[in-house]
């Protein structure tokens, strides 16, 4: 097929909506979303199902030792190392059909529209699933796309727990997904991860395609907040440790920092523990994280000071004694400009409208920057909704991303040529 | 045995304290705390070792269809109504060994210290284990004490359900403590139970017996705040419907409706679950339970339109909505002034430091006063620490209250001589 055949092949938007649809019943739950948490038996299920998928196309499917999944298709030329679209396929405990589903199924959409077409790349393509995106299991998020890059070791990855004390080690072997292949041995050309935009950007512009110019930086951080518990009746207001009323003014205190950096900052307390939660108990315990992000690490560096100066000043007026530990810190990222050229190249031959942004969550993609070209490719969901049942886009939507996956890849292939 | 005789009847405080410790291995947590929550298993095997200990002593052990036990030792007059002691053997999910329990086995220690001695009372004597008492598994507290006393109806009590959606009537039919008898049919002549304290009072002025006059009125409350879950990174700060930052404010508010009313007031979030509760998911749903308390009913109206004007001027300005329940409401209680006389008199009998007091706690006694002559005796707990493994009274003052007990119901028995 000559390029110039290339040049008018259509991913099937149609049969791309029918693939979400048909995996978004491996673990669907009764609000229209997915509860497919990472090495649980549906995130096996899912595995099995893409796998099996393509095979069908002929792709070699691989596995490596933290459960990332690469399915090639050869190219033309074997000396040359892939280029690789993919995402996620797990998901939070109440999320969406969407996010991370899109970018591995729309690379799937693309391998099809190449296998149908006959069509022959100068350079082999993969696509990639990477293991435990979301962090909701297992703490911190991109955890397996982050071995793959060296920014944690697999020991590390391993030895991370779920909140029943579950390893992922055991569940990554539980499920069978504990490939051969030593996790970052693997070559990789280019990485375009395309991902629903998970904010309300694109969607008030009335834009298709975001061209994702980078991430911002993202720390996590770890609470425990200790008081005593006693009778809520019998135990005056002046002589409490009360440490639900310390972590509800540290979730103001947190509120306040994102504030004061606006609107480019976020600070969100998501998760909050209280023991013995109960009734009629004071409590005596709480436990919560924090996570803090902004395009500019140096913003961040103050967001960090202001969060970890609240601590003290909150909660020793309060009786209260804390630890707190940063589990996670992630710099801003900016993608690779060749690649970037090649998605605004994609979107303007399919005629769509476009806006550069920085991206406000964190994407595998954002780990993989570290090892090898990579961006990222966003479309709108409504009302910038994620991580919830209600994250909608629409087969438009999806379409439009993996049309924009398909020309940029090709013309990045082309520099093979 | 002559009336001489009976003024030195003493308890064993070493036996007392030795059912203490037995009974507390019944579901003893790693902490020396006790996990017993109502119609579990361990309330099950609490209960059997009861009915055993009544029988030994020849009472016999009834049981009504709300799982109240009524352990009954004749008098000399078959035709009086029965001179009642008693508690609960429930406990918090993080409970210390003496709250209810005290009350209960104290009862057993007098009822094996007169059977030892030979003495017949002139009125029967009765040991009551009230059903759900604590609460924390099925709300409202002092649930079977409650439909005994008419205040609930036993419909209502057995369609509770634990926060598993287990409903009472099933937990207390498995555990097999369903009986025969009607619940509220049988008659009380009077009813004292001993009790730790639970505060900090009786300990700071160094008293022994707290000469309990009545109960503090109190109401709990059931808040579900509702905004949008949305991703922490891609969900700008001006756009969230955060339902946890609503959930702080309100905690906030509720501890300033507490502490405007103090020193007598006191107000509590105890309970809170925030949905989804992932570490990077804005939360979307917040259910929390509040608890409000004061001696006098109209400052309590008070307290209450104060917490729900709250609601609206919290939460409206975030963008999120609520939904608001009062789950339980019980007037403040006053006690019958011929047995606090009688308890009175007991601790100067005793020789013990004693002082009056209104209990900031609920008690089974609270609704037992509706139907008859009730009181309470208080003695001290270490710190005023309760609902908590660190919970502790000595062995002494457990012995004195169960002495004061003692005289307490020998002293009402006089009438009926």
């Amino acid at each position: 097929m000559s390029e110039a055949q290339a040049s008018n092949l259509a991913i099937n938007p149609q049969r791309l909506w029918d693939a979400l649809m048909e995996t978004a019943k491996i673990g669907a739950n009764e609000k229209g979303g997915i509860h497919r948490l990472t090495l649980s038996d549906e995130d096996r299920a899912v595995r099995d199902w893409f796998k099996r998928s393509c095979e069908a196309l002929g792709c070699t499917v691989s596995i490596d030792d933290c459960g990332n999944m690469f399915a090639r298709r050869p190219g033309r030329r074997a000396d040359l190392d892939p280029i690789c679209m993919g995402s996620h396929l797990d998901t939070q405990p109440t999320g969406g059909k969407f996010d991370g589903v899109l970018g591995v199924l729309a690379a799937l959409e693309v391998m099809r529209t190449l296998h149908d077409a006959g069509f022959e790349t100068n350079a082999p393509l993969e696509i990639v699933n990477w293991t435990n995106e979301e962090g909701a299991r297992f703490a911190p998020a991109m955890l397996s796309s982050g071995v793959f890059a060296g920014a944690f070791t697999k020991d590390f990855a391993y030895s991370r727990e779920d909140r029943d004390g579950k390893a992922f080690l055991a569940e990554l072997e539980r499920i069978g997904y504990k490939g051969s292949e030593p996790v970052g041995q693997r070559k990789i050309g280019a990485m375009f991860e395309l991902h629903i935009e998970q904010g309300p950007i694109l969607e008030a512009e009335g834009k298709m395609i975001g061209i994702v110019t980078g991430v911002q930086g993202m720390r996590w951080y770890e609470v425990t907040v200790r008081g005593q518990s006693a009778h809520t009746g019998a135990t005056p207001m002046h002589l409490r440790r009360n440490a639900l009323l310390g972590a509800a003014r540290m979730v103001e205190a947190i509120h306040g920092v994102g504030m004061a950096h606006a609107p480019d900052a976020v600070a969100t307390v998501g998760l909050m523990e209280v023991q013995p939660n109960s009734r009629n108990v004071v409590p005596g315990e709480v436990f919560f994280c924090v996570d803090l992000r902004h395009p500019d690490d140096a913003v961040l560096d103050r967001m960090e000071q202001q969060f970890r100066s609240a601590l003290p000043a909150v909660l020793e007026p309060l009786g209260l004694t804390f630890e707190e530990k940063r589990i996670w810190k992630n710099p801003a990222v900016k993608f690779a400009p060749e690649l970037i050229e090649c998605v605004r190249k994609g979107a303007a031959k399919s005629g769509y409208g476009m806006r550069d942004m920085v991206s406000g969550a964190g994407h595998d993609a954002a780990y993989i920057a570290r090892v090898a070209p990579t961006t990222m490719i966003f479309v709108p969901c409504e009302g910038g909704v994620s991580h919830n049942e209600a994250e909608s886009t629409t087969l438009e939507e999806c379409g439009a991303g993996a049309q924009v996956l398909l020309e940029a890849v090709l013309a990045y292939d082309q520099r093979f040529a």
